[in-house]
């Protein structure tokens, strides 16, 4: 049985918006054991839009496309539908917006229609789609093992990797991303499943994470040792705290940031000396201890991660480039470990990417 | 001409990666005049890869392919393109990271193999592809305008979008984001987008925004009048200080963001009274009031914004259910507007909409 997404919207075709639906629905059918064959994004348009949900319905046992439900002129998904088959669908109910969505059963073709906003999206799915098709088509039996690994790259696990993909029956994926990365094992024979598990973790046991995010491993550490946390961003502009601050329950331990983009900010509430910033500059390894310190002071946090840099993209020189940051992270009551490093990219990629490697570093301290 | 988008990986056909690089590609691509027809996502298998890309290269005349370029097992992009075509491809330099890219063209078929992250993948884009498009398949010629506005809704635009659609030979889309909408429209007749585009203007001008986005609105008005602004967030956790600062140039005025989760520093570093948190709670009219003038007092700001509420799933009650917002904004000197809503959506989607929200209320008392 093979499951095909389709997002319907010139919106999307434009790159105006970006197809979070693909990835929600992708991601919840792997979950539950269904394997996912396809992504398309359709235009709004009624020939194209009708031709490749006819394609999709050839292809594929299941159709779930989103998008193109609403009241405007250019919702056209259930008229296109309509016409594909010659019973009428039945509604879904819409319990958090106006536009229901329509399942279309026919000749073993099955097709969902889902609104394209992803909280509507994602809640009919949860509610209707889901225990049709456990119902009606239940997944294939398999075993799945993820591992997460910080400060790990991907040529350092694939030898192993491909030693064990010729040794076992399953099939590997590795999941990159800044700072850490990912590894699925999926099979049908749990035992080859669990030994290959076992042979990564041990291999990179070091570096094994207790979470798939680094952002998760800090937040279930923090909460098991019932310490707090606090953070003083520069350059990381409230991302590293809204990083935090997006998962439930971070009220528990998480104290708070103070985002000093100012001098003024950082003098006031992080006690910076004047001297200091004249001296060496807002992005040095003196800013950053002092407002590490000050951040602890203030916050009466047991752990503080401050951090100031360039995230361009003007500001950079020659002595510090855009991507010149320092840091300062640690537990109160003892020296903090102080460093620097130079990243490439974008203003985002920068922000980012200092934000995962600096939970990888306060992860790599603590663990 | 068509331009056909394909990303390879089966992390995202299991929804662990978001397709970015398919939306990077389709705006930019709409940007400079070309159409894209179609976005598909391919697994890694190498027939179905194979099939994907021969499928592609039939139905479009170029086709632009992320992901599966890399070292490891499970990258076969340049492999399977190989196969499709006679000659050898010429490679694409990759400035920024190790894997290079590749041009296949043969019997008026184009294919661009391009790396599957996101920098690596822009920047040749933008150094490669893009020149080559515009020297061997340059765009047709077409206009295009774009309108946003905030605190509109779709239904509100909608009948005024039908009738210009009658009237003029142009393309429109309606593009609904929280708390504000864009309208783009399309067409080869410069007059025709023209007399649309001061027609809407004209009937919505008191919700006409100058800038796309709600926060690049706020950004380009802080320049211009040379006012700083600062934000006191609780319930947004640091996501409103980091929407400001991901745009280059924040730094000319804003200050900063006091991200007082815990309620000592909502008293220390904003001085919200100890009485006023036990009588009202953390999430009240009163709190608002108090964070956003110590945020003031504290920063020296022109401009503030101080929220508090509930993000969820837990923490609510019948009194103040999870999506409960308390906010106190505006300039120094002036009392501030003060108010509360109530949101719908999970935790994720509570803090978006409230950050956008109050950027549009914000907005609106500038304007």
């Amino acid at each position: 049985m093979s499951i095909e997404i389709i997002a319907v919207g010139n919106e999307i075709l434009r790159g105006m918006v970006v197809n979070t639906n693909a990835a929600y629905l992708s991601r919840r059918l792997t979950e539950e054991g269904w394997s996912v064959t396809g992504q398309t994004t359709l235009p709004d348009e009624m020939s194209l839009l009708t031709q490749g949900l006819d394609e999709a319905l050839t292809r594929s046992t299941v159709v779930i496309a989103t998008g193109g439900l609403g009241p405007t002129l250019d919702d056209n998904t259930a008229g296109c539908a309509q016409g594909l088959f010659s019973n009428a669908p039945q509604s879904i109910e819409n319990t958090v917006g106006t536009a229901p969505g329509f399942l279309f059963a026919e000749n073993k073709r099955v097709l969902f229609l889902l609104p394209g906003i992803p909280q509507e999206m994602e809640q009919m799915f949860e509610e209707s789609v889901l225990p049709y098709l456990q119902k009606h088509l239940p997944p294939p039996k398999f075993f799945r093992e993820a591992l997460s690994f910080y400060l790990l790259r991907e040529n350092d696990v694939d030898p192993l990797l491909r030693k064990l993909q010729a040794q076992y029956d399953i099939d590997m994926g590795i999941y990159p991303s800044y700072s850490c990365l990912s590894v699925v094992l999926r099979g049908r024979n749990s035992e080859h499943v669990a030994a290959a598990k076992k042979a990564i973790a041990e291999a990179f046991k070091s570096s094994l994470m207790p979470a798939a995010k680094l952002e998760e491993a800090l937040h279930f550490w923090m909460k098991k040792h019932r310490k707090t946390l606090a953070f003083a961003e520069s350059c990381t502009g409230g991302y590293m705290s809204s990083q935090i601050t997006a998962l439930a329950g971070a009220s528990d331990y998480f104290l708070g940031s103070i985002v000093c983009y100012s001098n003024r900010l950082k003098q006031q509430l992080l006690h910076v000396s004047s001297e200091t910033l004249q001296q060496h500059g807002a992005v040095s390894s003196e800013t950053a201890q002092e407002m590490w310190k000050g951040l602890l002071q203030t916050t009466g946090a047991d752990y503080g991660i401050a951090v100031t840099g360039i995230a361009g993209p003007t500001g950079g020189t020659d002595e510090k480039p855009v991507g010149t940051v320092w840091y300062a992270l640690g537990a109160r009551g003892e020296n903090p470990e102080v460093g620097t490093f130079h990243l490439q990219g974008n203003r985002q990629t920068v922000i980012h990417r200092a934000t995962r490697r600096l939970f990888a570093f306060l992860l790599k301290k603590i663990l």
